[in-house]
């Protein structure tokens, strides 16, 4: 239906398709329902995002799977990520356009649903899967695994996307070959091991010495210090970081976080702007689709109270739940624990830093 | 398709479909670019929240239509205004997701899209006509009418929705008929302009005797008074305000402006609370419009600099125009300029505010 | 400092006072931070939007605890609690402004300000006891209660602000105040038992005699339908109420609640129009508080990582938790638990929606 | 006032004196408005936010007043920059906060405060001149400078800020040594003329020769393309921009922007992805304003209508006109007119591309 065989911005987005696809149930059943015609169009918005999310977070798949990822190819890739963390806020800004329709209004046609329900949203569960939710973190629903609500295709689906190379693996192996872990002489992580040493041997004296705590304050501040120390202990031994792994506390291999921590201690290298720029990118889509989460929970709370949620679940409950449990890149928020001041940072050696310029630049 | 004949989230939503609407250009040319699925989400986005706003100013249009808009309604009326503003902000930030895609991204595909345009988006065109655009107040598209790009059978749909009444029009009679702009023996516009007439007098009297006036300044603050007089002379005369009805620089009748001022004034009285809230939203939703024509222009002048737009127009500087010039409800605006201040209101007769209180506490 | 006389701009902000608040404790201690004054910023701006926030509240307790609340004053009480609902995004969007401070940058200062903390914003805890936080029911701070770490005046005015009467507590006397739970022969409490159990009966007759259901299917469906006729007898029987009271699982006394139940369902009638504006504003209030109050958590987590947060708490963890636990207007999210669908609702006697009308359409 | 000598949140944010910077003109004159301390908060928000940006911007402008600017700075300068658009839709936001506040509201305390007005935030003049406004395109406020309504000290200041090297020209100037312009034996103008000229001639045959073009359409079209070869041509003519220059319709020199178009078309290399970050920051900038600009406009025009504003201008008309006008950036949202494809794109030498690499790479 072009005019003129001329391209027609609503043959381009094909309208006619689009706009048809909006059937309310209640009409079908003979009591049309003013608001659902708003909680189609909230939903639909959603998958139209989600399909933008998957079609970015799949190209950034694809480039970080190669065995080298060029530097050239960073600023893309980055932006590629910027771009979900633009669209987040969207999706709970559509959670407040929905809560526009009242409880009342929902019951209007709420019952025709049943059981249709956001749990079985296919595509929201494939960008879990291919950021790398962990299979086992899943919350089940009501007893039963997520995919036990969908169609067989789609739980099909889902099952294969598990078994592909998620964004977190990709970024794993990536972060694993950052070439400056150990680079002639300089080992970063002797160096930083030893930094944290002399910082936490030189906290204990301060607390020991400081002559305006009581015995008490004293005891305490001891107390807490040892567990600090602690904390960097169970870094420090890759067995027990190996256990915390087994047990799902972490996702990242030893050898991966040490180089996302390498990469934010030492940000200010031209060589690690991009990479680290990535690393926030991640932060920001875990704490994105987290606040979502919790909003869907309250909006869902909202709408229903403490009732069964249509897809048979207990509602905002296991919602609320799945905002923490379902986070992917909390390694990455967990790395501040172990950030050191930029004061007390071992210096790089010269012949390390040149590499990390550009080549015009070192040649100048 | 539903699944074991329940309803299915996914045949509901009829993402088989919807999901299948995003065909690029691109492709199809053989040199697919990654950017332009962005810009047809984005696009198709706007096209169903313009639906959803459609949805909501038809049913509010329906309502206002007519003969006696009942008290029970108002809430809901007010609701669906206040939903189309909780949309608006939406619109302003698909703008900034949009805005991720540099220019030279957009060249990549560019090309393949003329001449079709956000121009010629049927329904924001038919959101224009619903909410009471003046067809003259219409910006020419290089000397053309508005519905020239379009296909001859979206022409005909919105030159018809020209003449059916728009939510303008449906407020100017509903307004007319406010009950107590004459009331008994109280008759707002005596009261009012005695007000005025008062207020003026006292404040040029003001400015005559401030013997802290230098005579230039008095000079200057006679004259900026002097204007006053004849912004609110041009109000008491009602022919002066058909000769600015005819220059298209009102759009409301007299008898409408005085009653959304009664409102304005006395909207604490329990009868105007949600009259008030109407008004309150048709400024806003003007508001909204307004601001999302300003982002867009920038948006636009950001993708494609100076050039001609997609749709054969002069681009940036066509949108920043219609920003301005497609307002509807300015007159809602200018309210502002008659308002006089709480304290000097004229007090209505007991018998009037009686009236303007529920039944049950009347009788209290 | 008045120019001439004539008030000017920077004299009535006070900005030579306002802006020289900002003193960075780094640079204090010669080691200037340049992302302090971010800090110092984002927090000083939190509690400008703190004070009117409570600004507003006091105003609406002010009207609220009045004996008769006027229905004139309805619509700018609701106002105000909507003011309040406009700024809460403001403080989500500003914790986002404070993330663009890396987590190296907040080390570069970090230390300096141990023990100061947002655990001691006087006015956030001002706020949560004024809206009516239920003392027991707040997060202790490593064993102690939240004053603990205040100076003994901000202690005391907190003590002294959980003795006065709260807008929860306002609320509930004026919904137990409402005149159309009992109105002439109309017992609303009578209507809508009868209704919900006419509606349960039916329920279960369609689960019972569906042929489509497996035993196994009905089993659990019925099981279902158990649970929420519980839920409804827990309602009905007052005894219970009480008992869930006590438990800390509910605040309204039952009156009340059952009171902000008829305004829910019978919100259409024109008496109820500003009264369900006002529940529905408390609920947004206690959602805005809830979404930024996760927010701040994983603001937090990802600032310090797993660290002891620097009031001396464990950070990220509490803030989650103080964040479904310091909810104040739980109850009337679970209003939605209890509503029924217009179609079943119990119509109200011509003589009582008469006196929910205005005088003058009544007379009409 | 700290308590026991450690850090007080209440201290650390002089929260005694920020809290007691909202003194009301309403209530000092007898007459306490409610809605005059939403104003000042606001207001008072904004000068914070004020101060924000510039600290920022003043960090950015130290940095880029270097004679060399080292690449590793360049992350700092850019996420300084980004804050500053994080902070903006704050600003917004903020806006849309203060029309929670109604015309007749403001009515209550209007007059007590004349004539001081928001012209008259020296922050925010300053924060115009630091970017790089041109003096000469400042909007007169009634035929006066802007300075006019200031006090002496805060007009000096302004003045001084006006002579102080802007961001705008720190950008020109770092803009003018980027070193790639011409390197070795490529010269980037030289190839990019060539570009341009071959691309034009074959859209000029591809026109000519369309067959379905008829005569009329093929003039069109040709009197188009002859317009864009004239745009070109001013680019091309060092005469003519500065001629354009001198007029005021550019700012950068002809050499600043042949680097900019530079970055922008070769932003993929590694070396350019910050400068590209940079340079998109300063649109960003520059549409963040504009849009609170616009906004503000609005905002003016919905409380005071078509009345004189508070500072003596003619409001909301003034300040859509600056929204324009007082655009510092423009040039690089220009940028976009000169883009050519991708696909034309002349390939840089391997002996260039090889210098815009990390040296570890080229070593590779």
């Amino acid at each position: 239906m072009q005019r003129d065989g001329a391209l027609y911005y609503w043959d381009y987005l094909q309208l006619d398709r689009l706009l048809a696809c909006q059937r309310l149930e209640s009409a079908a059943h003979g009591e049309p329902a003013h608001d659902e015609m708003l909680f189609i169009v909230v939903h639909q918005a959603f998958e139209l995002w989600f399909k933008q999310i998957i079609w970015e977070i799949d190209a950034v798949r694809q480039v970080m799977a190669r065995d080298v990822v060029a530097d050239r190819d960073m600023s893309q890739v980055v932006a590629r990520l910027d771009r979900v963390t633009a669209i987040q806020p969207l999706l709970i800004h559509q959670l407040e356009v929905l809560e526009t329709m009242t409880p009342l209004d929902f019951l209007d046609f709420r019952d025709h649903l049943v059981p249709a329900s956001g749990f079985q949203s296919v595509q929201f569960r494939l960008i879990e899967n291919k950021l790398g939710i962990d299979p086992d973190h899943r919350m089940r629903i009501g007893g039963a695994a997520y995919t036990a609500a969908l169609s067989d295709e789609h739980a099909d689906l889902l099952r294969r996307s598990e078994q592909q190379p998620s964004l977190l693996a990709h970024v794993e192996r990536w972060l694993q070959r950052t070439p400056f872990l150990h680079f002639g002489t300089f080992d970063f992580w002797r160096a930083y091991r030893q930094t944290v040493a002399d910082l936490l041997d030189r906290e204990r004296a301060v607390i020991e010495r400081n002559p305006n705590l009581g015995e008490h304050e004293r005891q305490e501040q001891l107390a807490n210090h040892a567990k600090t120390r602690d904390t960097f202990a169970a870094l420090f031994d890759t067995g027990r970081w190996e256990e915390q792994r087994a047990e799902g506390r972490r996702r990242l291999s030893h050898e991966a976080f040490l180089a996302a921590l390498l990469i934010n201690l030492y940000r200010d290298e031209p060589v690690f702007h991009m990479p680290f720029r990535l690393l926030t990118a991640l932060v920001e889509i875990d704490e994105g689709f987290t606040a979502w989460r919790q909003r869907h929970a309250l909006m869902v709370h909202r709408m229903i109270g403490g009732k069964i949620g249509t897809g048979g679940t207990t509602g905002h409950r296991y919602l609320q739940a799945t905002s923490d449990q379902h986070r992917v890149f909390r390694d990455l928020f967990d790395l501040s624990t172990f950030l050191v001041p930029r004061s007390a940072l071992p210096q790089l050696p010269p012949e390390v830093t040149e590499q990390m310029q550009f080549r015009y630049a070192g040649a100048g």
